[in-house]
């Protein structure tokens, strides 16, 4: 398999973190995006979307969107589980992926926040005021369902494709320096996640593309 | 069942094909987007994430965020079929779902215009370039998935988890007028979902709270 992804994306992230954790082997294709690769036309022939990550099968057939990616390398390659065998709790597991990866991430994405300067000549106060705070939004409901039950992650005592999610987000209020507190079951799963040697080989530091 | 949810939004349309495909009745909650009733503490005991839709189940248990909610109901209640049989036909139907809810829609919501207009202080003009910006790059991605294969609906002859997310983009995209030229397939999905009754029932001038 191969990866088409770029070390500080937040969606490759997570797929990453999926394949580490499944022990599936796969060639990294980086793309950078703050160069704006995504946009050449190469790469537009790799996906319509222009968008990272693209997971590249044996066969060359390409699959995109990252949540859509986790679940087919669920159904693939089915051990360790990254969805509980519930439907209700597949339902919650689920829902706190979207939480992160429909009510947050989208807002502050790279080419959103480009848009937000270039377009729109938004300050660089103002562009970081709107990053926390649709982070802060997404990460105190994050909260409230994380607290309504125990478990070392977010969901139960082994990883979900909600902290494939969920951990990436971490990263990324942490590097813009987003308000964390009031957040504790949130954080206790980012380092129950981050003691695992699949969350650390997945991150952007080991990533070959790391600036 | 109980949904709670309101006419316009199409997070909350999604669910409402899905429950219509699936011919589940459901008692219909509306939620006031607009006044804000979502921000109220009452419908904070409801969902901590202040967003529609939650589908309430018999016994009281709450499911959030439109996609895990049908692919509960599809799971829940398998006939008709809202994903296919295999894990690649799921791959691309989650996909194409996915760059809706995940690239376009979020990016479009209310609670995003309004942080445009009122912390941004970003004009009407700019805020209606914002909106249409992003629809047109969803859907031209949408169009050329959707031009990779043939079928009367965005993934084979019956409608799936796609289609129920593209259809209300696409009610969207014609209430803010939108480009859509060039979307010869993307539009023939659309006609084709809006031939059935599913489609035709949950359209936000068919809502109890359509205004």
């Amino acid at each position: 398999m191969k990866l088409y992804n770029y070390f500080r994306s937040s969606a490759s992230f997570r797929v990453r973190i999926a394949l580490q954790l499944k022990g599936l082997a796969y060639d990294y294709v980086p793309v950078h995006l703050a160069k704006g690769e995504q946009k050449a036309e190469a790469f537009g022939a790799v996906t319509a979307e222009h968008l990272v990550p693209v997971l590249e099968l044996a066969d060359g057939r390409r699959l995109t969107q990252s949540m859509a990616i986790i679940e087919y390398l669920d159904e693939a390659h089915p051990q360790p589980a990254l969805l509980p065998a519930d439907a209700l709790g597949r339902a919650r597991v689920r829902a706190l992926a979207q939480l992160i990866a429909c009510e947050v991430h989208p807002l502050n994405n790279l080419r959103v926040l480009k848009y937000l300067v270039h377009e729109l000549k938004v300050s660089e106060a103002a562009k970081n005021d709107w990053y926390k705070h649709w982070v802060r939004l997404g990460l105190l409901a994050c909260e409230a369902h994380l607290a309504e039950q125990p478990g070392r992650f977010s969901h139960g005592d082994a990883p979900t494709l909600a902290d494939c999610c969920l951990v990436p987000q971490i990263f990324n209020a942490q590097r813009f320096d987003c308000d964390l507190s009031g957040l504790p079951r949130t954080l206790a799963v980012f380092d129950a996640c981050m003691k695992l040697s699949a969350f650390q080989k997945a991150q952007p530091s080991a990533c070959p593309d790391a600036e």
